[in-house]
């Protein structure tokens, strides 16, 4: 955690926040051992970011830490890009969610594909609460406040042919593919819309699928990467 | 497992190779769910890559896989890339292993540093067996064969003045750290050494030290990942 991230509703004032749950208040006291007079870097979820001042702090039997706040500074310019992706496996969609999140990524389509077990769309780690924690996790790592937004939509070809038109509209549509000749676009710093697949690619048919609506495919080397990896190596080579 | 890496000792003659270990043959025989006559994308640790028939198939009591192999293909192009490491967590640093070597890094150092906590040096994880499994993963997953090279350096100053100099030799050399003014360069595509701090960074006596010995200082961004996004990231953005 290299931010505090507080809610609208930790402020009992204008300027100060009490905080009472274990995860925050456990990393103040235990992780960075913090002391009433210490200043931590903090942001307001989806505003400002700035320092605190601890006011009070009782770490006895319940917590409860006092915030003095002064939030002045904007959070990091967001990237310009909106990811669609293949829904991946439960244990690697939670990690995929923290490093988009911590990447900039603030609008991301989770979708079905042929090569998604069908059971993925099951998992209770996408559940909105906690899908919420993941992408806070990624934002107190990377020193942002504003939250992604999530979709989930469990039907390829609807979504691809109804949603996705509007979804890209005057931007550029990339479709990461290993099948292709041309090489990812490096420094594209514009408006993008980037489609990765499943583990195993995207199949001809969906890939054919997004070529109607516009995507153009475009490959990331010789090596097949897993998406965690992908989705990182992709952000670096497009904005930068 | 995109690639199924065999060794030298499995070949019983020049086109046959044999395996029998429960990871190999199950991903062949329930993965893959592959059969006799079937074909697999194979190659042999440090060498060639090609396809490979299964000609026997032993999946009873002991498995036991006959593979008629044609070893003709080069395995992708190393990165020119020398990694720096500070020796992260090692749950992470298990991750970072399988990350870089799928990336096609084929030469990293992982050092001491201020921030890395000294238990880290004592993990199980660090024996060179495990060490070449999550390599071998790696290669697995982004179809390579070549395994890279692993150093340990637990004495920061000593590496830093007495060692780095030589590695460096006509190579340019860039330490990743999120407080100077100067951007990763892009598509930079040169022989490089790379430094990567610990979770918290390199203090600024190591920065200086690292300095001192040709490093220049460059950041990724306003936010800041973790080791295991910045790598596939910092490769994205420097290679292309």
């Amino acid at each position: 955690m290299n931010l505090l991230l507080l809610n609208q509703d930790d402020f009992v004032s204008s300027s100060i926040a009490i905080i009472r749950d274990a995860r925050r208040c456990e990393h103040i006291n235990k992780i960075q051992q913090a002391k009433i007079g210490d200043s931590l870097k903090v942001g307001l979820l989806n505003g400002l970011m700035g320092r605190a001042i601890i006011v009070q702090m009782k770490t006895d039997t319940d917590y409860e830490i006092h915030l003095q706040c002064e939030l002045t500074t904007s959070p990091p310019t967001a990237l310009p890009l909106t990811l669609v992706m293949a829904l991946p496996r439960p244990k690697m969609f939670r990690r995929v969610l923290q490093t988009l999140s911590s990447l900039g990524v603030k609008s991301v389509y989770f979708i079905h594909s042929y090569r998604v077990e069908k059971s993925y769309w099951q998992s209770p780690f996408l559940n909105t609460e906690d899908v919420q924690h993941q992408l806070i996790l990624g934002l107190e790592q990377s020193c942002d406040t504003v939250l992604p937004t999530v979709h989930f939509k469990n039907r390829f070809k609807p979504f691809v042919e109804d949603e996705l038109p509007e979804i890209i509209k005057n931007k550029t549509a990339l479709v990461a593919h290993p099948y292709t000749e041309t090489p990812c676009p490096v420094s594209f710093n514009q408006p993008l819309v980037l489609a990765i697949g499943p583990e195993g690619g995207f199949i001809p048919y969906e890939i054919d699928l997004l070529n109607q609506q516009g995507f153009a495919a475009v490959h990331l080397g010789e090596r097949i990467l897993r998406v965690e990896t992908a989705l990182p190596f992709l952000v670096g080579r497009l904005f930068g």
